[in-house]
């Protein structure tokens, strides 16, 4: 944060976008695109993306060291995702960097390595309405949001879902076709922050609602680091004055 | 549970046992056999041994599908476990098993792996006084114990504890040299419940302990699965009466 | 428990199904005994009843003493119960007798005393259907119970539901009118154990559905005293050996 | 926070400080004074100041609504706070004013009310060493305090501290007598936030240390309202296009 402004890294596996024509009309230069476009906008951050098929993905040493706050967009290319880049991400979060998990991440590999859970879920793709309530008005992902957002349109995730109880459930979906879905939650895990947000299928153009890109920037405001450090698994001398007895 | 009873798998690395006269001498047959034995005194359990050193390390499907509860004690052998026998191990507990790790199992990948974080600690080797305070009565896992447990020589273990904020934090354990250590912690991960237990040290006869066999007594039982079930993850047709609209 | 039941009072406001009749001819007997008929046929529990009306509204110190859960319903009294009752209410609560507040007692005075919020939520009288989803399968109180529960006709709860973050969110209820509710929530305060359980509208049959019984079956058992005790604030002597210092 | 900097008042029941010589040499213009003192230096507050014998114990609703975050001392005059004026300060803590109890405010009114519980523990009052471990170090209340804060001498505070499971358990107290206590809790209810904190012994210079009272800034700043809102219990219209039914 140099400049004063939180340095995120948008990752994307960038596949939909060069194979489907649905996909690429909507996103014509990725969802990441979009995503960082929604945070620039806003002014409070520096953005970096990566991608499924850069060398490391994109997620380098170097490149992690200068994230505050990783985005993660994936959906059928999770199995492509290197066990060593997913090992050095979970690292970087145990040591403080902030994780947005969105959409179908919740099968990403970095999701349920955090979890430790299956992170299953309900799905159906026939393009209902969803309502998004807002639970915690009071949170600062929901600054600004109001009582709930509407999608017109929306791949349908319901419950159950299979996370461990969140720190805090933020957000609640009602589905039209008759789910409900705890679509944005927290974690933490180590020194870093984690929010998972379930909208944002690659056939819909959520990424461009303001409402929507309101939260990920509250998001990525709220997962800044607090702090930075390694962590590490000391033997330490005893503090009050006692005799080694064994 | 076919008799009425739990079906107990006590996992051990059972190696100090076998390397160091010292614990040979305290616990001649293995850790393992000192933490079936008490299991075993109770009445209310099946037990079952497996180490390290046997095939699939003694964790083959069929005997984790008839294990109801495991318990992992391990030390300096943590890396010697198999990737895909912790695999297997995390798909059971995500499935309802019930999970108890001891001691130095706070570092074993199964642990790391339901949780996520790194688990370490501050820890010493000098034999000193533990106090271990009952912060949760009413726990099961705590019936029949009284407000505390002391132990006239352990190793401590100290804050931080990296670990998820724990469901319920049971016990928080006093140490003469200074130190406190939230010592029973637990959680819940899929469908199953994972306890985590921090007496235990090879060099001393924790395992013989009434009141700590009581404990692991007790925690087996909460363990014990409420449901066993796969866990998919289902496309599913609406439930209300909509149109596909895209 | 000394023939081995679980002791249950049902309180009941008992106004309603008085001055109703609409609500009489539902429940004819009252809303209270419409619940215990439901725990009676399961055979664990021996019923007690409780009106407003009665000296004490029916829990005097001896029918507490002798009571291991509560359930509570009430509408349009919650302020004709007298705080020297709530207080002697939450004492017990506080010693272990475990609590089921039912429907529109979100806003009960022995509620709020518990959780310290305003517990407030939206409300709506259409007779809308409500789908209760069962988030947590594995959890006990929702045993037996399936995927989730339909009703054709309910009383609307809607979120924000002002309550403190639930120990455990068991149920999540989606309406037919557009929200979404915390229908079913877990909290532990002192010894004793609290479910809040949103569905029993005065106006439809909803204590005769087999299911609904059967969540109120379980949540007795569950909130069952695990140890009663009284919770005192004791001066003590140091355990370890030190001397006064000031 | 019309300047930029948050409100602080700070209540206390100034009472030792006017009766013992003891306490009245350590605080001679209130415990209030010197924790107002800590917060001014800092440079973020402006502090008011509230104590019992004011009229409506300087809680009036004017100040109550100028106020972002109360700070609390209470020992042995709980009982002499009006139902009222707690019933006020429960009311804005709910839509979003911070609190802070300290040390014996344990026992106060407005926590209890706060929480559900008895709030009860195990004291000892001998002057013995307290050892405050940092179990968060990533909590904005925790924010430069490095792995622990010595106090040479306390009043010791023991478990079972009967408090619901807190949102974040930050400190962990070691005594010197051989207890442990949880002595830095948050909770949020409603929409304010909440925090309290052990150490404060009236006959201890407790308040004029570096780091407490960089925790009782970090505390005030951490409490600080986010929203600022009335709560209500609407009867709202259906966001679907249903039908009334019954």
């Amino acid at each position: 944060m140099t400049d004063g402004k939180i340095n995120v890294t948008v990752w994307n596996e960038f596949w939909h976008e060069q194979t489907s024509d649905t996909v690429k009309k909507i996103y014509p230069d990725g969802i990441h695109k979009a995503i960082g476009e929604g945070l620039l906008q806003e002014g409070s951050f520096n953005v970096n993306y990566a991608t499924l098929d850069m060398p490391e993905h994109g997620l380098t040493e170097e490149v992690l060291k200068q994230t505050d706050v990783l985005f993660w967009w994936g959906h059928c290319k999770h199995g492509d995702v290197k066990d060593e880049i997913v090992d050095r991400v979970q690292k970087r979060v145990q040591e403080g960097m902030g994780l947005i998990c969105l959409h179908s991440a919740h099968f990403s590999k970095i999701f349920r390595r955090m979890l430790g859970t299956t992170c299953s879920l309900k799905w159906r793709e026939i393009g209902e309405r969803e309502r998004i309530w807002n639970i915690e008005p009071a949170h600062p992902i929901t600054s600004g949001i109001g009582e709930y957002i509407e999608l017109p349109h929306c791949e349908m995730y319901g419950e159950r879902f299979d996370i461990p109880t969140p720190d805090k459930t933020i957000f609640i979906s009602w589905y039209e076709g008759g789910e409900v879905f705890r679509s944005g939650v927290t974690f933490e895990r180590g020194y870093g922050r984690i929010f998972y947000f379930s909208p944002g299928h690659e056939t819909f153009p959520i990424y461009y609602d303001e409402k929507i890109r309101r939260i990920l920037c509250n998001a990525a405001k709220w997962a800044a680091p607090r702090i930075q450090r390694e962590i590490s698994c000391p033997c330490v001398e005893p503090l009050e004055n006692i005799q080694k007895k064994n």
